[in-house]
């Protein structure tokens, strides 16, 4: 297409000729609206070429985007590790961000990678982020969108998530099998929907088995760190002694965390405490106790995670329709010394 | 510059109009001689807007390309971390791939980030890298290009690493002034630079300590990993019962390999055998016992690594001369309860 022609386009549509030449090359800062008319137009003199439809719909970047909140973290380098095999595989290139749990870095991340004209992101959403309008932007701008882990719920997109409340739920029915009654929790931040959940499960297990929930034994640790873990397992023998059964705890790292307060204070693990925590990292298999898990199987969920946002790629490149799909990774209590 | 234009100057060249046209924006596929044959022709005609040149020059992608060997390794994670904060500070964004210790991949990964057209590349090398040609092809792309840890000593680029030969030498002197004379040594893969100068580290001690060198204390962790330091301990203590003293380790992750396989004998830590790895990861501050390790700082690593690649980048954006840096990290001894 000539400059002549742009500009005719330009002039018919009220436009700058480069939002036209952005429109006709698919760039994601032209609305969708405006590389409608465009598209329209254009394909309705008799002097364009067909191709111009065809690459609005088939350019790609062979670049995908993806946002974690954490990068020094057991779980979020094994699925990354997944989705940059899997990647690899396709000949896609990653752009890798980590929001540093901070809502506004997020929103800033996702302008970048539109602009950046990635053809699709992969999101874990940091704890602080309460509006989704960063999310709804990715989708008015036709870019397949998937969620992991940390995900928005009411969000239109792919996710994939493990069943949290089931999880904890069958964690804590099988510290009250074994016998235990007084189970405290040590729970994550209060946004997260995965922390959210996982606290309903601990709450319900409870419920079903006729132990009335004390809200005295639930301890808030909204980094989920060792530091976390250490400090309420402190405040637990302040506020409770050694009247309590068991612990079971929003991850590994807090866990394991109480675990060094507990072996420093001589409190027996099992027999005065059980811990169990939640995402088996790797260096609960080799602490003093060992400790009992919930497996999060992160390489599977990084693995379904890109194939879906793959799928829906493949989907938009042939003019499909993209159905969103809902992805519940299977988890497994993993018993070791600690319970 | 109107197709015509183009035309001429593929003519006169005997080249595609594509590739002049790739060439005068600056497109990696296409060689340098091509690109100043291109650019001396359009020059000197007359109708040649002098932005070429410029845009030759100030073409960038605000994107950097980083190779790493794998990414579920504390060290590495934290290397990342620096760089995607340092990145974001300048509006920059990471393309991160790993090689899987892939000498192949490697390669081919290097091709794809200099067909994006990335700014600059931060790269620690594959255990199987022998060949540096793909290394030369980006400094040949006058792509300024960022070694660290696993460098190629010879080639000519901008290296960050730390002093491995001085780190495990005082390692093993410190063990030496603890009493301790007969110190196996479980080294790394072959290949490595970082691997050898630990090794060398290792017997300038002994020599320098009048302790000869006894090549059965050495065994072989070509993974470096927790499995290769379970193993080699079950070795060591097979060839030689417990008349060792010392095991210092080529990583923590093999060094807690050796201790869980100790604590499973009932050989005491460190009164029979005192053990000192090497990269300070988190998980050996909380093992039993805690783990006598030297830091590496993988955050200072990358931080340094990307301030010299964003420095070069400058320097290569203002037409600068790049002149190549050799920075090298402090560690530290860092003491615990394995010796």
């Amino acid at each position: 297409m000539t400059k002549t022609t742009l500009k005719e386009i330009a002039d018919i549509l009220d436009l700058s000729i480069s939002t036209v030449s952005k429109a006709l090359k698919g760039y994601p800062d032209v609305s969708q609206q405006t590389k409608k008319r465009v598209l329209e137009l254009t394909e309705s003199l008799s002097y364009t070429p067909n191709t111009f439809a065809q690459s609005l719909r088939s350019r790609t970047s062979k670049t995908i985007g993806v946002i974690i909140p954490a990068m020094v973290h057991y779980f979020f380098s094994n699925i990354i590790d997944a989705i940059l095999r899997e990647a690899e595989s396709r000949d896609y290139m990653v752009i890798l961000m980590q929001s540093n749990e901070d809502a506004q870095l997020e929103k800033k991340q996702v302008d970048l990678l539109l602009k950046k004209g990635v053809d699709g992101i992969l999101m874990s959403l940091s704890n602080k982020t309460h509006n989704f309008e960063h999310l709804q932007k990715i989708i008015d701008y036709n870019i397949p969108l998937v969620l992991f882990d940390k995900i928005a719920k009411l969000v239109p997109c792919s996710k994939v998530t493990i069943d949290d409340i089931k999880a904890s739920y069958d964690a804590v029915q099988f510290l009250i099998n074994k016998g235990h009654q007084r189970i405290a929790y040590f729970r994550g931040d209060l946004n997260p929907q995965n922390s959210i959940d996982r606290f309903l499960g601990y709450k319900k297990a409870l419920e079903d088995n006729d132990i009335a929930f004390d809200p005295s034994l639930v301890y808030l640790c909204p980094d989920a760190d060792f530091k976390d873990g250490y400090t309420a397992a402190e405040k637990l023998i302040n506020d409770h002694g050694t009247s309590i059964d068991a612990v079971h705890s929003i991850t590994d790292l807090t866990a394991i965390g109480a675990i060094n307060y507990f072996n420093k204070k001589n409190i027996r693990i099992p027999e005065d405490i059980a811990v169990l925590g939640f995402s088996n990292w790797f260096m609960s298999s080799i602490i003093t106790p060992t400790l009992s898990s919930v497996e999060q199987n992160a390489g599977k969920m990084g693995e379904e995670s890109i194939r879906i946002l793959f799928d829906e790629m493949d989907s938009k490149q042939k003019g499909m329709t993209i159905k969103h799909q809902k992805i519940v990774i299977d988890t497994q209590l993993v018993l070791r010394n600690s319970c």
